[in-house]
């Protein structure tokens, strides 16, 4: 035999070299972006500043704008090669003056056991609701009814028109709290939220009532997007909290001719101007791959409530400081990195769309799409819905973030703003933090920075700038 | 050939049909203990009043004494078959009279460009600290003196005695922020809280500032327990928050003659009794291996500080909480089951230590031990000491935990309080929960029940509650 070795083996041998020194080159590229992450991090410190300063920012606000505006900044102060803003025209929905309700025991003058006649008042509770967003408004003397509660939704089918006609229509499923991760509990129980107010009109109910949706035991309603049918009659609908549902479903047992009335003063104004924030962190010049596309993103926007720490926030400063510690570790990517703060993914998805109109008819390859917002809560793993090659591929990204604690790789998902570039062959993932506390923030006033721990938001934009890294590295 | 089938196949039929069968009855067991924890839970609310009505409980306190009374009948109302107290010498130590301190920089008159001379003033700072658990008092007038900073404990063995002489050696090393896991980062900084005034008393020092140990940036200070010995002058020791530490390192840097005054009115009573609270779930009573013991606790004590609600009211009300979602299930164990509030895990560990010497000299068999006293923070895994031949056993455990989010079980360790044990070749587990939070909340005034999410600590009970029932079952 001419050769001591067969080919084979020296093949094998090279290629086994190739794979173990990129295996420690990754490992080494990982542990320096958590260090940077962990050291030097910047997103706690960039997260104060957006909820502190500008506080919630709902799409059309000021302080939406605001947003725009302080996350250019911090884009430029985290070494964006380029950052540009892209013009979204976006709804503008105001809540108006505080909203206010009450439950209505009409009093019932009763007899003493000696015939004597006790006069009675009115049993009056006050309970806390906020408007859903995009509902419209109660008559200024607000909206007073009976009520007919829904407890099951899959009881609807059951309800016949002359039970709701005329009355408010309460949907009182709670959250399954047997559910493991609560984002699956999340699905079922948002229905009667969104479409709640079109179900309910239907069959000629005058209003709206929906149990918050939120695992938790309190009196914060929590508010979130419905949505309306142009041929079907608009009525006022708003969340009520859980403690409140529990009272009004109590009271109902006692009264089931009870009234509740409501007043809410919001409105849909006429659609504005608003803005993605856009940065680019450009492939190094000789790359062929420069010209596919990977973007990162969080939404900008949130409800009108809290400060939208947990939501979004944090996604939009993880996706900052994703872009800051590549580009601090020194890394210069493959592929050309966009990272976006996409505006209106509450109550519109008009960033998210027009990110993806923009990228087709620019012909810009986006081969994957990644977004954190399900919170800042320390990350266990990511979802994603790619093809199934790329899943193969995926599976030997996975193995680097075993040693930093993230663990699930087997939820199907992406997230909302980068959904829309699906239909470009793009793959999604969505980071998945540690799911128990989210709901209990979600959309409500409770969603404040103090909610937000400095280790856990910085080991989810570490996690995010890992994948990106990965995938800038070796593509799908 | 007279039979159809090979007798293997028969055989292996048979043993992959009972496989399967007890595979499918421990996730239905699995479901149903977690249905009943997260449906009709009792840990948060009793967690509530341990930390409402009771409060911090340091060992030997009053607190601790109405502890013992309320978990007990706690124990009762979870319906245990029995519940009894063990009798435990303890230590006595007592905060007293609120600490102080202050960094003080002696006034330095200086000339202007004019050759005016300008008389300055002392500059004070004030700055919180706590003394250690276990440290003696300062005089009463305080103690005063020059400052030495040992940033790493590493560099201790170049200290000369001359450096330190009449000093105060301030030990300043940090938490490392790179660890990812917390409690791997809390071994190596906490060395210079439990011996640091034995170090620097060798050399001559007159008292101890110890940075403390956590990964928090604020101004809380963080107690904990520290030794003296016998041999070497016991000199007071208190700790910093790092805020404090900071500022302090900052300031000798411009001023290395500073000086830091402290007063500290805490002393070491005489011994007290108290009990460790015991309550038991029977065996069925033809089980063979009812002599086999299962123990799973927390401790009931705390520090004097916050409302130990993290530590460890979490463990204490998830181990009643484990005893309680058994028998609600239904389940009767194979092997006898006890659940147990140990007292003066923090300065002392008597209770776990007469918990063992009981169980030997009782001859009661512990095959194994299982503590929570990580926090009440979602699960993330065990940590486990067992022999070989028991983690192969254990592996067939861990993949029932696996869809309820646990995933790591490749930590070593066990807790404290079951550690006595060990020597009787005792397996000891401990509920691994997700760690970055920990140490914020710490032996600190920050530890109060509003930092415990209903969820993950309802998730941990369970988690409690399957893995005794598993080791019940199969044993180990």
């Amino acid at each position: 035999m001419k050769f001591k070795y067969p080919l084979l083996i020296i093949f094998s041998a090279l290629f086994l070299n190739t794979f173990s020194q990129s295996n420690k080159e990754d490992s080494l590229m990982f542990r320096k972006l958590y260090e940077e992450a962990m050291l030097k991090g910047k997103s706690y410190e960039n997260l104060e500043i957006l909820c502190n300063t500008v506080g919630h920012r709902l799409t059309g606000s000021p302080q939406a704008e605001k947003a725009v505006e302080l996350t250019r900044k911090m884009f430029l102060e985290a070494k964006a090669d380029s950052v540009f803003l892209q013009a979204v025209k976006v709804p503008h929905w105001v809540r108006g003056k505080k909203e206010s309700a009450k439950i209505i025991l009409a009093k019932q003058d009763f007899k003493t056991s000696t015939d004597k006649i006790v006069a009675a008042t009115n049993r009056i509770y006050s309970t806390e609701i906020l408007a859903l967003g995009g509902s419209i408004a109660t008559p200024l003397e607000g909206l007073r009814g009976n009520v007919i509660e829904i407890k099951n939704l899959n009881d609807w089918d059951k309800i016949k028109k002359y039970q709701v006609e005329g009355k408010i229509v309460f949907f009182n499923q709670p959250m399954n709290a047997k559910t493991i991760n609560t984002f699956d509990a999340y699905g079922p129980a948002v229905m009667q939220r969104s479409v709640g107010a079109i179900m309910a009109a239907k069959l000629g109910a005058i209003g709206v009532i929906v149990r918050s949706v939120t695992l938790a035991n309190d009196n914060n309603p929590h508010t979130g997007a419905m949505r309306y049918n142009d041929s079907i009659p608009k009525i006022p609908a708003c969340a009520i909290s859980t403690k409140g549902a529990d009272l009004l479903s109590k009271l109902l047992v006692e009264e089931p001719n009870l009234e509740f009335e409501f007043f809410m003063a919001c409105q849909t104004l006429p659609d504005v101007m608003s803005n993605n924030v856009v940065a680019e962190l450009k492939a190094e010049s000789g790359s062929a791959a420069k010209v596919e596309y990977i973007v990162t993103g969080g939404h900008l926007d949130s409800w009108d409530v809290g400060e939208g720490a947990h939501d979004d926030g944090a996604g939009c400063v993880q996706t900052i400081e994703a872009l800051r510690i590549l580009k601090a570790v020194g890394y210069v990517p493959k592929r050309t990195l966009r990272f976006v703060m996409f505006m209106n993914e509450e109550n519109g998805l008009k960033g998210g769309e027009e990110y993806a109109k923009l990228a087709k008819r620019n012909k810009e390859k986006h081969i994957a799409g990644i977004e954190s917002d399900a919170g800042g809560f320390a990350p266990d793993g990511f979802s994603f819905e790619a093809t199934e090659i790329q899943k193969q591929k995926l599976k030997a990204f996975w193995k680097y973030f075993i040693p930093y604690g993230l663990h699930d790789f087997d939820r199907a998902g992406g997230g909302a703003d980068i959904s829309p570039l699906k239909d470009q062959g793009t793959a999604v993932f969505e980071m998945m933090p540690e799911s128990q506390r989210y709901f209990d923030y979600h959309h409500c006033d409770l969603d404040t920075f103090d909610k937000v721990n400095k280790r856990e938001l910085e080991q989810g934009a570490f996690s995010m700038a890992a994948l990106i890294y990965l995938i800038s590295e070796y593509g799908l």
